[in-house]
């Protein structure tokens, strides 16, 4: 081996491994089928061991023998779970991220909230490599609002330019909304310096959290952060549909008003009083009746991130996605497959796309054959995550080996070049 | 015995007991205390011995082992629930019903497609003794797209007189809005009369079945109603947070649109195209991501209230208040309590009310010394809860007869008078 050549053995996946702070963590998830490799956690985060037992003690302890009495417990979460967020995930002050309904949900609350606050304006401004549901929120509220929708253009791999976002704002400018880690490629956006754009035309910024949260560090009070959602079944580990969170910067929580007025969000909400009177401070943004079981599976995978510590997880998943990008280049460049994330790990978040002509046989291909699970995206990427806490370096050797098999094998071209409706 | 004085002994209670069809179905809760006397079904309702293992498995298996791919079968769960609910719980015909977001979501994504769809007209109407979240949402509308509000006055015992509510209506109305039982009184309205009057006057009706769905027959189809919300929580057993149901009749949904535009409103939504098509039928009133723990509770309550039937539900739920009522005159209305409830089982729900100048303390001390979990309701309610395929009618005598013993004794007044927050 050359100083030159990288060495591309297994062993050294082992080594990498062996020196992994973050190891350990390994053994507090279920892990069903050992030779399966899962590389969606970003998508669907793993089942953490503590979650099964929290829940079943919900159920069978909180719900079953303290019914309604447990609601003293219970009315809580929400906020509790939130805070959780704001000590150990995003960086955060108490009060200012609170957990409950979808992510699209709490979109549109803040989204209307930010529109309403700036009522002469009359432009929303996001991007065409938005996550499709950021789009059709906004879609549906320029709709309603008869407002501009200005969509800038990103690179569908290397993520929006700032100076392209730039040349797009002006003083009709109300909200931007943006996502901090972009659902394809993994770009990573600059979040200070985006934010400080937004404000110098006197918008606000309505960040999407829900690919970076549990991943990257998310400086929202140090880069004067206005609006944030987020995602609780990715990278938090959450469970399928758990709730989302969203963020409000403690400033300007008594400016804006959300418009889905709900008893969860009154002042006092068991007096049933008449009139809405919404709670102060962050629990003015709740809605209805939180979810109960939803919130103690986020709030299990909160605590591990936490005690995980966002720069250890940030170490690690630059780490195994430059090992991804590294084996890519060598293995899968010959064989049709190219980048199609940031190069550099300090631009992108904790997961990598590969473009390939057939990306949508090879995914199918991969889960079937290869026992490796990725995700597909349109219009021709294998999307591999990289959750830090679950994959190794040796699950990265393997998923890349086997995916390389499978394709100089020509395996892939035995499936369905159509798309199915669910993937 | 004469034949005017009746049987208030308990062994009547027993031969009704006896005579049950729907006895057995008490075997299939889970009931950690039974010296317990839960009359709190209406608020959230037991645990189903079933359910623990459905949401275990769901977990364990779907969840831990599955991964992304459980999907597959997730991903149908708000259409599949909906349907077991047109099926078996209220009139409705299948694709008319989807499960997911709250109730008050659900009633803001509805509301605002009814006040979309009659542009032209300002008013909505509703009753002041409607359940708080329903007049929050309104007054929120009302306040963002500046309208009337029309709140017309129903009596807090005896529900809503069918004359106010008419002499309210006219050709500015866009929207009624009414609960078709009521929260505090249990006050059942006549669905078919009062959909009627408002489409007599060309306006939709959007009914709330949180109070009903479960406990009394609720037909949609026949009344003609045109949109309805409800809840899994009360009556179905879904558990703590489990979400909430629409209803749109099947010729207005392609008329009508929601207003939060999300990817799982959207037709093909992993296309992940760049502009929003909704969906053909029920799905385009989805948005976000459906809460899957919480889909699955709500499954295995609705298919037990499906197996029971409405009509045995309905007949028990009217023996069970029935007695209470008889009961609470022959040995409560001496000291100080009056029912506050419509005294003919034709015009109520499964719960009755009690006022009592000093409700707040007696409920407290019912649940404390008595060992009897009733609600409190403002501003001197007991409302007592009889979910009919719980409470017995020996459960009805006993926490009868622990109520007077208390009140007799004045225990109560050892409790204080000022409410806390959480009840």
């Amino acid at each position: 081996m050359s100083a030159d050549s990288p060495d591309l053995s297994r062993s050294r996946a082992e080594l990498l491994d062996a020196a992994d702070p973050l190891a350990e963590f390994r053994t507090r998830f279920t892990v069903a089928d050992p030779d399966l490799i899962y590389l969606d956690g970003n998508s669907l985060g793993r089942l953490p061991v503590s979650t099964a037992e929290r829940i079943r003690t919900a159920i069978e302890d909180e719900w079953g023998r303290g019914l309604i009495r447990s609601w003293a417990a219970w009315i809580d979460l929400p906020r509790r779970v939130g805070d959780a967020i704001a000590a150990g995930v995003v960086e955060a002050r108490p009060g200012e991220v609170l957990v409950g309904d979808s992510t699209t949900v709490n979109l549109y609350k803040l989204a209307v909230a930010a529109l309403d606050a700036r009522p002469e304006r009359r432009v929303i401004v996001t991007d065409d490599d938005n996550f499709p549901t950021d789009l059709y929120v906004f879609q549906g509220l320029a709709h309603a609002r008869k407002l501009e929708l200005r969509i800038v253009h990103s690179d569908i791999d290397a993520g929006l330019d700032p100076a392209v976002l730039d040349a797009a704002l002006d003083e009709d400018v109300a909200l931007v909304s943006l996502s901090h880690v972009a659902y394809r490629s993994g770009a990573l956006l600059d979040m200070a310096a985006v934010t400080a754009a937004a404000h110098r035309v006197g918008a606000l910024i309505l960040w999407d959290l829900s690919h970076s949260a549990g991943s990257v560090p998310v400086p929202l009070t140090s880069s004067g952060a206005d609006l944030a959602v987020g995602c609780t079944y990715k990278y938090l580990n959450g469970g399928p549909g758990a709730p989302a969170f969203l963020y409000v910067r403690s400033e300007l929580q008594e400016q804006l008003q959300q418009p889905i007025w709900g008893w969860f969000g009154q002042r006092d909400q068991f007096a049933m009083g008449g009139m809405y009177d919404p709670q102060p401070g962050i629990e003015r943004f709740a809605v209805g009746t939180p979810p109960v079981l939803g919130l103690y599976g986020a709030e299990e995978g909160v605590r591990m991130i936490a005690e995980a510590g966002v720069l250890r997880l940030r170490g690690k998943g630059a780490a195994l996605t430059s090992y991804l990008v590294e084996l890519a280049d060598a293995w899968l460049a010959p064989l049709g497959f190219t980048v199609a994330s940031p190069r550099n790990a300090d631009q992108r978040g904790s997961h990598v796309s590969l473009h390939h002509p057939q990306a949508w046989q090879v995914c199918q291909a991969l889960i079937e054959r290869g026992r490796v699970i990725p995700d597909f995206r349109t219009p021709d990427r294998l999307r591999l995550g990289l959750a830090a806490l679950t994959p190794s370096f040796a699950d990265v050797w393997d998923a890349t080996d086997r995916l390389r098999r499978l394709v100089e094998a020509e395996e892939h071209l035995e499936y369905p070049g159509e798309r199915s409706r669910v993937t």
